[in-house]
């Protein structure tokens, strides 16, 4: 086991061990990552889509992987997980998803893949090896979630089973430059007129921003591969919009309000500049298109039906949820930009399960970023925004000193 | 008439002619502000109350006033005018809102002022002076609807009274400077123990930070009494808390929407740290109680309720809005703090008709000020915080070059 200098609580710049291309995982495995690549097999139309749980393909791992990492955040838990090549040399990263709320779920799944394949993908119906031994499994959790829910994975895995708890700042930032540096086509630039373009240079890595957004937001300033300071962060994120969705449109999922977004209007709940000044506000540069207040014409409208029942239906769910999604996002994408200017940072990577590939969002940040900055700083985006913390923590060494407390 | 170094439109750094205790106004008539203050005749129990409506007592002024101002916003119309002692020399300015949307209301109000008394309080019918002359009435506007509402402000007012229009954003910071120069006990910090404190010295007033928060939030960069820039600003405001408000709770108004706020507990809808964690993230310092996400509690519990329309009703009123005041103004507390940051400003001032002299906004404004400066910035409020574009319009000098154009 590599040595790791561990950090102290609370400490507010976190200085990690070197890192290399081969990583100590918490199976005493290591993971080479060398020649990795994202599984494109899903291609369509000649065009990438950006869907997050695309496989990762290690061509050129060897060992034995014993390990599952889960990231369990407020809404969401991703899990990460290695399966092997049943021929040849190699495997692959696999990535899925669950509710938090139904967090039996997720470790029906963690028991289901230790149970089939000892979590290397061989072929075996019970935890032990192909020569009869057994494997001692691990699983290594981070996010609030591995608080909350430790006794209950615990419970209900084997003892074979041992479950390390990883912080999640730590994992973020691992599991970015896992992305950032190993993986090509990972990270990707948003225009209207390519939606996914590929940086041809890599960006100077660091100094950068990690834009985090979840059910709320956490930024980073990431100073190298392991050292951060986490500078802030909003509760307006994911969980925001998705609460107030369900209430305010009869939208069944996140992505059926997505949907709905990119076919709606906000100029009819969104007061613009134009609606104040009945023209531009010329002088101070604010046209008349420029959103003064978000849900602005709401109120008004809405006094004019006594009936609160029928509210509601004087709006049409498309234009809130495309109001509700400009505000949001532009507020991120603001936060985003004063953060890395007080701070210097040029880069601003935004990860998080809140974009999911949605042109709109992406458009909105990526705008905010350029019209702030005046296009001095730079949004990137991840293909797997939603499991840097997952991946961090598959990558992560095993901790020896602050399992377990602290 | 003074002459006025006019802005170039467009002009990010506004330089304007030096400022005077004794200010040219519209009507050619200098308006005395020496010995200004706050008419505190509605005080309850020894104890100020902050209503923003509050008369000021200009002692010394002689002059006839024959000049209204009026500044119209996304949501509200705030008028100021002056009204002349029955008996002895001085007066007093006089502050009244309407509703943007209600815009006839407000200008029949305008009407009836200058019929009634020349808008100089004597007790004429009609508008001639005493001595039989006809008075040239003048209205100065300001906000956007001074140009919305322009051609309509003409059609109704009679060919004895004058429309002029200033700038919005000069406007503000000449009022700031009005009422954080002039006025006795203005400005205050609020704290839980004390909701009105008056600093025992001024503090230094310039640069400072100006948000001035009504439908939307616009923040202002202020380096002296007629010089600044305007920053940045937000489209989360007042008319997006009032807009969703009205739609999630049956409250019929703004102040009863904060009254219901502040029996409200926004755990009940909000994701805290605690839910996530089961505990402190210690780690990063983030207590169980910190909001995580903002309504990220909602999602979940409406997705239980299959019919839309009961979803409502799962939550309380109150809870929800305490959270999105929360959510709204902690957002703004943290926007202005970037911003001071950035431009490297030590005090905010808050104004604009968001606050309503609701305790709850105002310490949400204050903490996450003192938390994110770590006590180096302070929030300051106004005691007519509605009133700084209206009150600044009232002092403007006339201006020469930039009516009806640009």
């Amino acid at each position: 086991m590599a040595s790791r200098r561990r950090l102290s609580a609370g400490a507010e710049i976190a200085g990690i061990a070197q890192y290399d291309l081969k990583i100590l995982n918490p199976g005493d495995i290591v993971i080479n990552v060398e020649g990795a690549f994202i599984v494109d097999e899903d291609q369509v139309d000649g065009r990438l889509t950006p869907p997050d749980t695309r496989d990762i393909a290690l061509p050129h791992h060897t060992g034995k992987v014993s390990h599952i990492a889960v990231d369990i955040g407020g809404t969401l838990a991703k899990v990460v997980y290695f399966t092997q090549n049943k021929h040849g040399k190699g495997g692959r990263l696999n990535f899925t998803k669950f509710e938090s709320s139904k967090i039996d779920e997720c470790i029906d799944f963690l028991v289901s893949l230790i149970k089939r394949n000892g979590s290397n993908g061989s072929e075996t119906t019970d935890s032990t090896d192909n020569d009869g031994s057994t494997i001692q499994h691990h699983i290594v959790a981070t996010g609030g979630g591995s608080y909350k829910f430790y006794d209950r994975m615990r419970g209900r895995l084997g003892s074979n089973v041992s479950v390390s708890r990883e912080d999640e700042m730590e994992c973020l930032i691992s599991g970015l430059d896992f992305f950032i540096t190993q993986i090509p086509e990972e990270v990707f630039c948003y225009s209207e007129s390519n939606p996914m373009s590929f940086p041809s240079r890599p960006p100077n890595k660091y100094p950068c921003l990690l834009v985090n957004m979840g059910s709320g937001v956490s930024m980073l300033k990431v100073l190298g591969p392991r050292k951060f300071v986490r500078v802030g962060g909003s509760s307006l994120g994911g969980g925001t919009l998705w609460g107030l969705l369900s209430l305010l449109t009869d939208a069944g999922s996140y992505d059926e309000m997505l949907e709905m977004a990119a076919t709606g209007d906000n100029s009819n709940v969104d007061m613009l500049v134009g609606d104040i000044y009945g023209t531009d506000y010329a002088r101070i540069g604010l046209k008349a298109s420029t959103i003064a207040s978000s849900f602005g014409k709401v109120f008004k409208k809405a006094r004019e039906e006594p009936d609160h029942s029928k509210k509601q239906s004087l709006f049409d769910g498309g234009d809130i949820s495309r109001s509700l999604l400009y505000a949001i996002s532009n507020n991120i994408g603001q936060i985003a930009y004063l953060q890395a200017q007080n701070h210097q940072l040029e880069h601003i990577y935004f990860g998080g399960s809140y974009i999911r590939g949605h042109p709109q969002t992406m458009h909105t940040l990526s705008y905010a970023i350029n019209f702030w900055s005046k296009g001095e700083k730079t949004a990137y985006f991840l293909r797997h925004e939603g499991y840097l913390g997952a991946v961090g923590a598959f990558m992560q060494t095993k901790p020896t000193d602050w399992i377990d407390g602290n």
